[in-house]
């Protein structure tokens, strides 16, 4: 029999998705969801706006190693990547739950280090802290949902992308896995640089003012590259039912990536994951007033086309197509 | 340094709501929650109506053990200790998100399974699958958040119990611990007793109709008995700052639970965990309106008095008090 491994993580999720839709189990409520699974969150009408979820785990051994992670980065990191989704979205947090799993010889001082970790972003991104649940668990996983709202009747979707919109970014893609790979082969570099690229693996922040400002100019298409450039640029492709193409050479590589990793730094820039910086489209005359307004780097980087859905292109300085090897991180 | 175990798990939520409230980001949000942590689920008010927030963990080994459980009946239970939770407070289930920690060697017939058992509950309880996560993992978990609403501007807490008020259960309290006997102990009685014990232990149905119910009649004070009759009993006397006394011949016990456990029928109602059974306090005569509209056994089964906060007494039939030596299921 088939085992999840060998289906992947997408396509598992395509599967249980497809249950759902097929057996309508999305379309229970009172109030159909705009957005079901498929999205960076779920997405439904209450009286008068929008609301959204989402719900990530960070679990030891697979996103996090208590050797490379103190608690309170621990904590931090999986409230922010709840956040990141509501960013994805354009949406603003409100209120979190969570479920912590640990092991029953977890010493009392971690937790309250944990908890410490997540108080700072609570305040720092005003979510409050709503409810939870504790677990004995063989090893320790914190799973948080967030639900927030949008402030207006817009959101920002994965399925918006039309042919003819400029692909931006916001930050510098590939340092979250450039400081992965410094913490997990030991990697030695300068102090300043070691600084970094751990910030950037391990205390991403949300980008949750600009995928506000993006839905305030009128982007409608965006998600936060949690599996890697690509992989996340073809979930928007195939959602919006496109191709893209990537200026590879545009690509916005920290000098400090560059300095550390060389040649191997694009690569990093194109399918490390767990970045949690916006990729969004939108034709060139709103991208070039968000990039005007944004305080943080926003890089021009590439065109969607009318082609096959979810077909990436990239090409080269000469105009060349690169082949791509890698395609981004995936759970199983 | 003290470990969590030695807290215990009450001990471990104290401290971190303690932490929460204390650097007040329970009260972030633009609208401040009703109820934060401590109660059955999170409540706050939005445009014209309340809703309602909970999040529940099964941990593989911890809550359930893949030899006497299906993946079938695992996600059915992950579902309905959550909507348990929303019947707690009387509340209207309307969103759920999923996140599922697997092996990578899982097969994905399970996966399927399980997620036939969640479409099951899924329509019985008009609750829409609106997002998820999936995570590798060593072993199996379900993390369920519910999201929901109150049809009127009154809740079930567990801090509104007022000395008089009698006190009464749904069902048959200690007949899941009974049956998680009978599998742990691989204990053999007649096919009719199997499978009665089986399904109350494996296949909760939560209290939702019954929940809306009390509202209707102006019962104020409730809490499912997820940890025990009396452990939850003292939840609702502790918030509610009020002694109880149950006149321990009045509890029901169901017949098939009594036949095969004998002697030890009433040690599992008082202190048997995951009944999902709702406990609820009020004047009598709500209580009576109660138990005469609802279709379900509703038992009185004792009375709420003034006198130390979170103090149980056990009446015996000629009216002596017994003393208590279990005191319900905590995770650590």
């Amino acid at each position: 029999m088939m085992k999840v491994s060998k289906l992947g993580e997408f396509g598992l999720i395509d599967l249980l998705a497809k249950m759902i839709a097929d057996a309508k189990v999305d379309r229970l409520a009172p109030d159909q969801p705009l957005i079901g699974i498929g999205d960076d969150a779920a997405v439904w009408r209450t009286d008068g706006s929008l609301e959204l979820a989402t719900v990530d785990t960070m679990m030891q051994d697979v996103h996090f190693s208590l050797d490379t992670i103190t608690w309170q980065e621990l904590v931090w990191k999986a409230l922010a990547i709840n956040l990141s989704d509501i960013a994805a979205m354009g949406g603003v947090p409100e209120y979190a739950l969570v479920a912590l799993a640990l092991p029953e010889d977890t010493k009392v001082v971690y937790i309250t280090e944990l908890y410490e970790g997540m108080i700072a972003l609570a305040k720092q991104s005003r979510t409050a802290i709503v409810g939870g649940n504790i677990s004995r668990a063989p090893m320790v996983s914190v799973t948080i949902t967030v639900i927030g709202k949008s402030l207006s009747q817009d959101i920002l979707r994965r399925s918006a992308a039309r042919p003819g919109d400029v692909i931006a970014v916001t930050g510098y893609p590939g340092s979250a896995a450039a400081g992965l790979e410094m913490l997990t082969k030991e990697l030695k570099f300068k102090p300043e640089v070691t600084e970094y690229l751990k910030s950037a693996f391990l205390h991403p922040v949300p980008r949750l003012a600009e995928g506000q400002m993006l839905v305030k100019h009128g982007i409608k298409a965006a998600i936060d590259i949690s599996d890697g450039l690509i992989a996340d640029l073809r979930h928007i492709c195939e959602a919006s039912k496109v191709s893209a193409r990537i200026d590879v050479e545009k690509l916005p590589v920290h000098p400090l990536v560059k300095g550390s990793f060389g040649e191997k730094a694009r690569g990093l820039a194109l399918s490390g994951g767990e970045d949690y910086e916006l990729l969004f489209t939108g034709p060139s005359d709103a991208i070039n007033r968000v990039k005007a307004e944004l305080k943080c780097p926003v890089t021009l980087i590439g065109e969607i086309t009318a082609g096959a859905p979810g077909k990436i292109e990239l090409i080269d300085a000469s105009g060349k197509a690169i082949k791509v090897n890698k395609t981004g991180w995936q759970h199983f």
